[in-house]
């Protein structure tokens, strides 16, 4: 199914790394690189247009142009191998997962989208399939427009339109590859959160995942080669692995319209995707962030650490671990941040505080550090 | 390669249908159908940010919310299969053609955006392949880099940033799903065209097409079945056919932005993509369009028409038989247009007019009709 991951494998209980999962991050990066030079040299047409890009922006997750009475901020994100998941498990069970594949899709793209402090506005739909046949399976195919309506109705954002291509000979038959873009707003311009407000001082308030949402799918789906009942592997509630995996990413931008309807902007946003906790450093200042309390863990990344063989250093490297967005605010701001967060329906934790030192994550209660390094090492 | 279109084949000289290469619309359109359904039910989240949808936009080619100042219109677009010529055509000279494929993306983006009146502000860059090592050839990474960003000097647009996932699984092995975003703004708003300034008497300009563009590249590639030289069979000028279909598609943006500088704004334009002259018929409303000069015709299409077997009519119903953009204007603008776009590079005929009468396409000179119903079939 995968053609770049080997298909025979030792079933060993050898740790599997991200690596050996199909991913390799050294032939992407040059490309990467050059690809952000040669994006940042085309600010000047911004320019050329009586507007400015946000500089600040071009690291963050979404960019960003001031338009005068506001910014935009824009996007496009990508699902990743989530659907091969659905695809297998609708296999296994005669079920469509394709609803929370929709939920997924979209949100790779708000929670990113909402980071610099933006309102969502219009997400665009790329669904491209490997061949006609593919929208041909009405219950999937309905599934997956009722579950992109039902998120851009979560996230309060209008639906534009979009691009259903058949693309036999590119995409895999009877696969198909799921992006996102989204176009947002930030409206009053004081929304806006590219990291200058950061300060030490800031309390660090973690959202709760719903699971494993779209990032470290390659390492969970490597996994099953291990499981001899594979995704149906039941974990302890009884739930299948499988199941559990395709629980919905939560979407967070009910949680950032609340905060600003109460009056509470945050100082920083990160959306924890891929490299887990280590996001948290993705502020370019330097900072050390030292977290006294973490979120529950959901059993299915408990279970993915077990079987690969992570310890929690690896695991919290990797997976979100049961924090799937971290808000950076006012350290006065932090208990009311959470309520607003439960309010919305999603568990929130004042998980520890931003310090002056260097540039680290502790996570005391585990007896993890991740340093400056350990981002930059992908 | 295709993993869709059937490889046996009978060499003959039957003609061959789009359907026969491998794209089946009727399989696509009903979830279409009911994509759009849902989609047009979230406007009124817009409404609840303070904001108005445009709802003519629905069916145009790109979506446009009115944000107060100004209009934002959003768009993502696929570059469909064209890659697939460039890979065969890399493994046949040795060459790489991505720097044109790259441009051709963004033209998928860019040309539809500019149809509602849009200044094209940000790209997003999608390029989702299969497997990391597809980045790991640098010639041709880096010619997908130059080129997106010779593409975005040429729109004046900012790069803003984008997605290089690594899908394998769901993208073949060797393979790249490329696609674009892009993010414009309508300013002034009087330069929104959505088609309710399209009147009788208005005058047609068509743009000049640079050869296949990326639409019609299913049944080009089908054909290569009948070639026994394939791509390498050299056409009457000497270039060969996978040369000529890698012709970068045109980029339409500079013609739309001197037009507003020299204070025209069109009442309406069409990119001619997919289904071919039919575009023309894409307003809603009931209008007679005669063209009574057909621009010269590119080899390659000439050549794609005589070895698929197809009569004029089919050829201009799939192909876009050498007029890559229409513009609809006042006919006392038609001169002047057509004079702008050639001062842009971009050849550009006065090719016909917009009558009151049955909703029809006459192309006179060559004595097609299409009707209505020629539009709706796909």
């Amino acid at each position: 199914m995968n053609a770049q991951t080997p298909s025979s494998s030792d079933n060993t209980a050898a740790p599997l790394s991200y690596e050996q999962a199909g991913v390799n991050y050294d032939l992407i990066d040059p490309l990467k690189v050059s690809a952000q030079r040669a994006a940042a040299a085309t600010a000047q047409h911004v320019a050329a247009h009586g507007f400015a890009e946000v500089a600040a922006s071009r690291g963050e997750s979404a960019y960003v142009v001031d338009v005068g009475p506001f910014y935009i901020a824009s996007i496009v994100e990508c699902l990743g191998s989530k659907a091969l998941v659905a695809d297998e498990m609708a296999q296994l069970t005669g079920r469509s997962f394709y609803e929370g594949i929709a939920q997924d899709t979209i949100a790779m793209a708000v929670n990113d989208l909402i980071t610099v402090g933006a309102t969502p506005l219009v997400v665009q739909a790329y669904w491209a399939a490997g061949g006609s046949d593919w929208f041909g399976d009405a219950q999937r195919a309905q599934a997956l427009v009722a579950g992109w309506k039902a998120a851009c109705d979560t996230c309060g954002v209008a639906w534009g339109g979009g691009e259903t291509p058949a693309l036999a000979g590119i995409v895999e038959a009877g696969r198909i590859d799921l992006a996102a873009s989204c176009t947002g707003l930030i409206n009053p311009k004081e929304r806006l959160s590219v990291g200058d407000k950061l300060a030490a001082g800031d309390a660090i308030v973690l959202l709760a995942s719903s699971g494993i949402h779209a990032n470290g799918l390659s390492l969970a789906r490597k996994l099953t080669e291990r499981l001899p009942q594979g995704y149906l592997t039941p974990l302890t509630s009884g739930q299948t692995y499988g199941e559990a995996l395709l629980a919905p990413t939560t979407l967070y931008s009910p949680v950032t319209e609340a905060l600003y309807k109460a009056g509470i902007t945050p100082h920083y946003c990160a959306n924890i995707t891929g490299h887990g906790w280590r996001k948290l450093l993705r502020h370019p200042a330097r900072f050390t962030y030292r977290i006294d309390a973490v979120p529950e863990v959901p059993e299915v990344l408990k279970f993915i650490a077990q079987h690969a063989g992570h310890d929690d250093r690896e695991a919290y490297s990797t997976l979100n671990m049961g924090a799937g967005f971290a808000l950076f605010v006012r350290a006065e701001d932090a208990q009311r941040t959470a309520e607003i967060a439960q309010s919305q329906g999603i568990p929130a934790l004042v998980a520890g505080r931003v310090e002056e030192g260097d540039k680290q994550l502790l996570i005391e209660p585990l007896g993890i550090r991740f340093g400056d390094d350990d981002l930059q090492l992908r």
